[in-house]
């Protein structure tokens, strides 16, 4: 089938996720045919460093041969076995093992999903379960954060604090936001050190505002990702643990995006030193080679769960598919073998920071942040007042433009330019990474003058 | 690993879907290590006919080489690219235009999901978005039925009619349930047919009693499948299709489990007449090798929802994941190039039909039904007044553990004993099936005397 036939099967048959369908039809789609590496390739033969590993989630690239291996001999041998009905697989089993090991002390439990909304979908169960097995009924209210992403089912979104979502369905009224500790945006005058125990703070206002003993839990991610790789100001986590160390409430951290290695730790958790009662995780644990998700369940409340009886009236058909297991464990197999977190860690996550920091100094760039292996850009018109091209996010759509012109996937958040890179890019992809960046943001800086 | 080993580390580190994991991890787990054609083999060797096609979803065996082949492929080539950002790939393109082929007339577009349940939150999405775009806000309220299975998200179980899950979750407010079409449990001193169209007008009055205007839609399996293949009386969809042609109201086509041939025809709308606005797919799109689900929207959907542009706030990650859209084209293939369907129609299920109805003579069966690829036993105490064992369910357990020790996976649904064979199985296989069943239902008697 040629280009333009299948742009046209695209445009008549294909519903595509957070898209405007009206103007993609007009516009039209780029066919991704190939991949390897760090890179992708599109049917005109466009060859791109992949910024964002996917969509977050192909933190080990594109030519993962073990994985696709592990996975076809899977489905060779067993290629489907459920887990409900006292039925279980080895894969599933060892999975949980090793998830066990891996994750922060404390966390010996896993409830598997087919994605990191099912999952959120399966914390908001756990947590009504295990507060009405506690007998504190009463404790029903979720916090979250604006701006926070935690999936696209009606409870993902609903836990999610993105306004464009929640303007198309009705969210679940027993979730709140507070604020998102996100200087650059919303720090006004403050440091960002001010501002990080401000936003700390709005935790503990809120629960006063509500009653202690109607909260529930508290979730968010470590570093909000699709809300714009907010990196929260050094005093915000240690703030956090002193507001939730007042309280008997469950933390919950997704770490859909940052689990697996993506801060130079194994866990968002790990970097920020926390211990999360349930942690959601999903897109990386298989380097997106296979739909897999999760929960893990700490002690306190697998204990609850498990020893209070009672069928736990919740799963899905896919939860610990035998394939998807083996796919996680040739992932972590990869992870572990290859050193591939230390590196990050030590090595090309350093390399990130300094060559990412000089991105800074562009006469249309506001802020450059980078931790671990993720960076974002603030576009601005003026550097000193923050002030934005204008109020259409029209910069970050050129920009993204410009960058895969150049050869580089960016993504757009508003008018912030994200990246997540593969955690296996090397230096001299760093330097190609923040090349094509650069020429990226010289280009916007000509098409906007 | 050893299987005492094995089960140690099941009980202490995985969370089972549907389980009261207390019970679990004193009983232990069957241990499934392999599987072929239409069999499964747990860790002990014991190899069992697999009444259930794992979870519905492995209609044709255990056995496709092409569609692991397919996913080997893919996995090789590009092993996951998003479909967002004016993104997409040729698999999902093809699968895109392929299911437009096979669903009933007017579907033409699609939107993938990674699960059923997952797509039934993206029909609640759709369903609140077209009517906004019509400028018909008030029409918000969902029906559904008592004791219907719409997947375990929050917006999948609210939809569900299941009480045991709904006593776990706060279930959304604007989804309502009206009677299921459950004769043998339901029906009382009615005829089949007086009690379908009973059944039907429920419909009638519930949208009489909320008002025209303030009903978005009525969502329905064809035939329920985990509530215990209730198989409606013949004047039950007849009926339906009158009510909805009074109203200006969505049809939601759950399709989940009679998808893809298991009625003997592609979907269980065209087995019944229907003219769905949105359908569900899911699992035997894939033959289970794979996570998978989606939407079909029709045409007067679609139109609207494209027409009136404004993004469309809502996807996942693994919408259109190209090693599953490989997976389901492999799938449809089979279907399509063996004429498995064709099969079911005209042989194995007229087949089944037969056999499975002569368990209706066992002296526990009260009621023994079948259609295409499907069936149930109503395990009673009493014939004639078709009163059961007792009021826990004991002889629908007691059964199935028979079963599967005479080497048959059936499934309890309390006291109703429930197959969906893989639509490859043979006419032979057919006769070991009803043979295991027979053997099952005596030893059950005698247990239970």
């Amino acid at each position: 089938m040629n280009k333009s036939q299948l742009l046209q099967q695209d445009r008549e048959h294909l519903l595509h996720p957070f898209t405007d369908f009206h103007d993609l039809g007009k516009q039209g789609t780029r066919v991704i045919t190939n991949a390897d590496g760090a890179y992708i390739t599109d049917i005109d033969g466009h060859r791109m460093l992949d910024g964002m590993s996917g969509l977050w989630c192909c933190n080990l690239g594109y030519s993962r041969t073990e994985i696709a291996d592990a996975i076809y001999e899977q489905l060779k041998t067993l290629p489907f076995y459920n887990s409900f009905f006292q039925c279980t697989t080895i894969p599933s089993i060892e999975l949980a093992d090793a998830l066990s090991e891996v994750t922060p002390e404390g966390m010996n439990n896993v409830f598997f999903t087919g994605s990191g909304s099912e999952a959120n979908d399966t914390n908001l169960r756990i947590i009504r379960r295990y507060w009405d097995l506690k007998e504190q009924p009463n404790k029903r209210i979720v916090i979250s954060r604006t701006n926070a992403y935690h999936g696209s089912t009606i409870g993902g979104a609903s836990l999610g604090g993105m306004s464009g979502m929640h303007k198309q369905f009705q969210a679940l009224d027993y979730i709140t936001h507070i604020q998102q500790p996100y200087w650059f945006g919303e720090g006004g005058d403050m440091s960002p050190e001010e501002f990080g125990v401000q936003a700390a703070r709005s935790l503990d206002e809120k629960i006063q505002e509500l009653g202690p003993d109607n909260v529930a839990a508290f979730i968010a991610e470590p570093i909000q990702g699709a809300g714009g790789v907010i990196i929260p100001p050094e005093t915000y986590w240690p703030e956090v643990k002193k507001v939730l160390a007042k309280y008997d409430i469950l933390l919950v951290m997704d770490e859909v995006i940052f689990g697996f290695g993506r801060t130079g730790e194994w866990f968002g958790s790990d970097y920020y030193g926390l211990k999360p009662d349930l942690m959601t995780f999903a897109k990386a644990v298989t380097n997106g080679y296979f739909p897999l998700g999760g929960t893990m369940v700490s002690d306190r409340v697998a204990e609850v769960i498990k020893a209070k009886g009672g069928e736990f009236t919740h799963g899905y058909t896919y939860s610990a598919h035998p394939a998807a297991c083996m796919a996680g464990l040739a992932t972590l197999n990869v992870l572990r073998n290859d050193k591939i977190i230390d590196n990050v860690r030590e090595t090309t996550g350093p390399y990130l920071a300094k060559r990412w920091a000089e991105l800074g100094d562009h006469p249309i760039v506001g802020e450059a942040r980078s931790l671990g292996m993720v960076g974002a850009l603030e576009l601005v018109k003026d550097k000193g007042s923050r002030a934005r091209f204008d109020d259409k996010c029209t910069a970050g759509g050129v920009c993204r433009d410009m960058s895969i012109k150049n050869g580089l996937v960016m993504r757009a958040t508003g008018d912030t330019m994200i990246i997540a890179p593969p955690l296996i890019i090397t230096t001299e992809q760093v330097d190609e990474l923040v090349e094509k960046a650069h020429r990226a943001l010289d280009d916007t800086a000509k098409a906007l003058a």
